[in-house]
């Protein structure tokens, strides 16, 4: 486990000559292939043999891992260099959602990707920026990361109130969050030729009105992880500073808290948008 | 009724330069404000306060109909002519789906417009175009539309055969059937970073894997009439006889035939995909 | 004379009723048929019989025009509402720049074109974005409209200088000048499939190296004014603050110095990027 | 030199299990790096560090020449097989172009390059298609390869000849000779808001009416070789037989008249678009 994070070089492969040890590096855990059809037109993320250090190759939550230099890039910072990778994500959904000047966009869930989503979606000159969670701390975060509105569905009927604050001028929406109740809202919210981006995943069979689909030319597009373009759009964002680890939504913990922060998370309790584990 | 349908200037408005008694006209059904945003960017289709000539406004099912002077457009041939609003569907589709050059293409429902979309996908270059349809006498004349395969459902398993004659790789599926078994099964077939356009309206509730659209990309996307530059696509396109109306898929008859034509095509038993009624 | 004005609605014409006398209103001078086939899919900037207010009708330097009602837009305050059309040309620039996240984004010229380009393509998510001008009081000013970096081709070669900061990789250039010299730089700063948008207008003939464009895929695209749904972005910003006019930028005199102040922006003498003339 | 070839495999490289000595392959000549911005996102013919065997590695006029085994593909037929990189150059093109249905479409140029960009738009459904060339025997060809009209500038003034057939609608135009006059005839003869791809490579400095690409949006693009994508795609339609070597235009000579046939290409007195010569 563990496909986030940050290292310092210890020891080389035979012939890598661009690090030294000593060096401080991201690691992108998206291992494609290189060859495919979706590696050879840049859609990395796509790749028919793509593998994810972390889940198919021993992951971080070790004291030393193996991996490609070229999935290796240098960062001046081992915390932030930690938020490339969530940050990718952010800009691949919003890459997906082709938001576009002055759009306004709905981000259902404000966990770290919905964050990160939105921050994306703000850099690229986003209109309204809606962002929609149960969780009043969290939402309150969102503004940090520039959001204009932030909604409550235990308070509010939020395809509704979206209604209200856009005039029903929803260019783009963004779940992130994967359950059937926040994809329908979000078709439900989209303007005809509105773009519906699914990057959440908990729910896989979810009902859709496939005739409102057709009528109103609605767009539903997944967004997984990122190509590496979008990955090296994340690190040079965060070297630039646009995102900056923050201590009111990023909480740097000991390894050895990993498995309650992980309980934490599940049932719903964590208040953190974003926990690291630190060695 | 009537929506699709050619006919002769019998008297002018006002101010009607461009036309004299006598032209024969094909007429845009599809009436947009030309004010809003969707029109404003070239998208009639969407527009807010779109209508229809046959369903919001009297239609051809009558001696005489007036409509807007800017809606009507010169043909050479009343039968050919009354193919534009159908073909501009498919053109429509198919622009929806993005095909490009040797993509391989799927379309369910062999149809008018699943023929008229196979047609456009052909034109646009498409690799492997393989239809599909219950009906083999429809699936037969698909064969002149430029399907390179045509399948059967009753014969054979469609998503396995599909993966077999293209080794997986289907870019671009149109499913102009409109049932949640046709929807279901081209997001099946399509591969990762797929598209598919949903067209056919029947049954509204679908059930779609929202995971599986996470995880390879996926895009489904609807597509309504078309817009305006669509139905000048499909007009040049009659006019030049990249379409002819040909005896094996169109069949005229006289307008009294009307309501036993409908029948037909509602209980399934009509042989033409396309049936014109003639005054 | 006149092109870019708001103005108090005094009289309505017949039919009118979208607005009541008093109503402060920007227009969009330029009027475009709603018919041709560039109108149809939402280019009306390249409608085949555009004309503008100010130059093929009578502008705003009277104190009374005639304008249509459906190139009328509401408006907060009569001085930002000017700024919506040289806003919009921005947009369009950057638009046509296709600027997308964390490119690195080069603006020859910091007169009002160039920096409202400098500002769309600031909101759109640039990396870079350096200005290039003779004069440095401009360059000064473009800081705040999101210059990270500002040269003056009298102090450096700004070729050899943008190559520096950018390390050669530069994803778009907006020649807001339309010199020979410019165009000629701005090819030569580009990456390979690089984009450099041409929206100023001086010399016409401009020699280009044909085969550095062939070899290095580089593109060359044109500008001119903004779509409807351009002017509809500016008017929104501008009715959200994205850009505020500023004493530092923007002079406001009365319409008698009119000639005057023409005289200075030829002369080059000018130091405002933009005076306003008010009645 | 030779960089459009194919040829048997004679002796694998270690490791090498996808190929088995006597297989028929051809070869793409583009070499890129795979790990660079260019490559990572398709673009691997800007590849900054690309190179070309037969021009920066020997090429084939060689009895036995060694290359990567990731630039080999099986083809069925050695004569159609080297057809597949020219055919590539002119997908290509029309992709730069971006053709799309019913498009008017000029190419300058009936030579291989040109033919085969004639070739690719006919494919992807272009309305009018119109060849230009000072060859007549050439221009015969061209109607092969979709050719709907061949103009010659020896008879007629080719920019109001093709205003004369389109209508003024040219929507795409590729200059596949490389002059200052086809570029600049391309120029004159687009629409606004067209696009004109220089693929053909003469002479460098060329005068374009900067004004104009600013007040009609012309867009002009360069193209050069082909993406990775484009050679698969050349490679499918040879092997569906889209293209099939014709003795109309292809003519196959031993390799030791490489010398002349290379004289009669460079003095203009070659009458076969294509010469190919065989050991």
């Amino acid at each position: 486990m563990g496909h986030e994070f940050t290292g310092e070089v210890v020891e080389l492969g035979e012939g890598v000559a661009e690090f030294q040890q000593g060096d401080l590096v991201v690691v992108n855990p998206l291992i494609s292939c290189g060859h495919c059809k979706m590696c050879k037109r840049g859609d990395q993320q796509n790749c028919s043999r793509r593998s994810i250090i972390g889940i198919h190759h021993p992951g971080a939550f070790a004291e030393y891992i193996k991996v490609p230099a070229s999935a290796c890039f240098p960062v001046r910072d081992a915390l932030a260099g930690a938020l490339v990778e969530p940050l990718a994500c952010g800009i691949r959904a919003v890459e997906q959602a082709k938001v576009s000047l002055d759009d306004n966009v709905v981000v259902f869930g404000a966990g770290i990707i919905g964050l990160f989503s939105l921050k994306a979606a703000s850099l690229r000159g986003a209109g309204q920026l809606i962002l929609i969670d149960t969780n009043d701390e969290r939402l309150e975060r969102g503004k940090a990361f520039g959001a204009t509105h932030t909604l409550n569905p235990k308070n509010v009927d939020v395809v509704e109130k979206v209604r209200e604050i856009t005039g029903g001028s929803v260019e783009k929406v963004i779940d992130a969050v994967g359950l059937p109740a926040t994809r329908q809202q979000g078709i439900a919210m989209a303007e005809s030729g509105g773009r519906v981006v699914f990057i959440g995943l908990h729910e896989d069979d979810t009902v859709i009105p496939g005739n409102v689909i057709v009528r109103k030319e609605i767009e539903i597009v997944g967004s997984f992880s990122y190509s590496d373009q979008n990955f090296a759009q994340g690190l040079s964002l965060i070297e630039k500073n646009a995102v900056v680890p923050d201590a009111s939504w990023l909480h740097v913990r000991p390894l050895e808290e990993g498995k309650s922060s992980f309980d934490e998370q599940i049932d719903g309790s964590a208040q953190y948008p974003k926990i690291m584990l630190s060695v």
